[in-house]
């Protein structure tokens, strides 16, 4: 089973590398980007073919782990 | 128009920030982690409606500046 997680800053706060690719991009002439937010976006294997299991796993490793809670979402699709 | 752009590392380039997290993720008990690959997830707000244009912006930014090409893949929709 594959999950495909997606971790984003939370809308509230500053997101500054996507204010930095921002402002680069119009210094290159892409005036036309208004905001852009900067997230991860991670592939995991798992071992297991039990769904709610792989659900209840990959909820606990974004909370432990692959997202700081205190200013990030996730959210996450298991095929 | 909202564009949503994946990049992701190559299949072939190793990974490291992901051998990391999945060391990580041993370590804390989840042994059925495989494999986890880890890429940028951006959400660029467009300030325009014509569908065909954004498409070859956006693909003009991600070659110019949001990806890599040598060692990173992307791929992007349109919303």
């Amino acid at each position: 089973m594959k999950a495909t997680v997606y971790v984003t800053i939370k809308q509230n706060v500053l997101d500054v590398q996507g204010s930095a690719v921002k402002g680069a991009l119009h210094s290159m002439g892409f005036q036309e980007v208004g905001s852009v937010r900067i997230g991860k976006y991670l592939e995991l294997e798992l071992d297991t073919n039990d769904r709610s299991e792989a659900e209840a796993r990959v909820k606990a490793m974004c909370e432990k782990l692959l997202a700081n809670t205190v200013i990030e979402d996730y959210r996450f699709d298991l095929v």
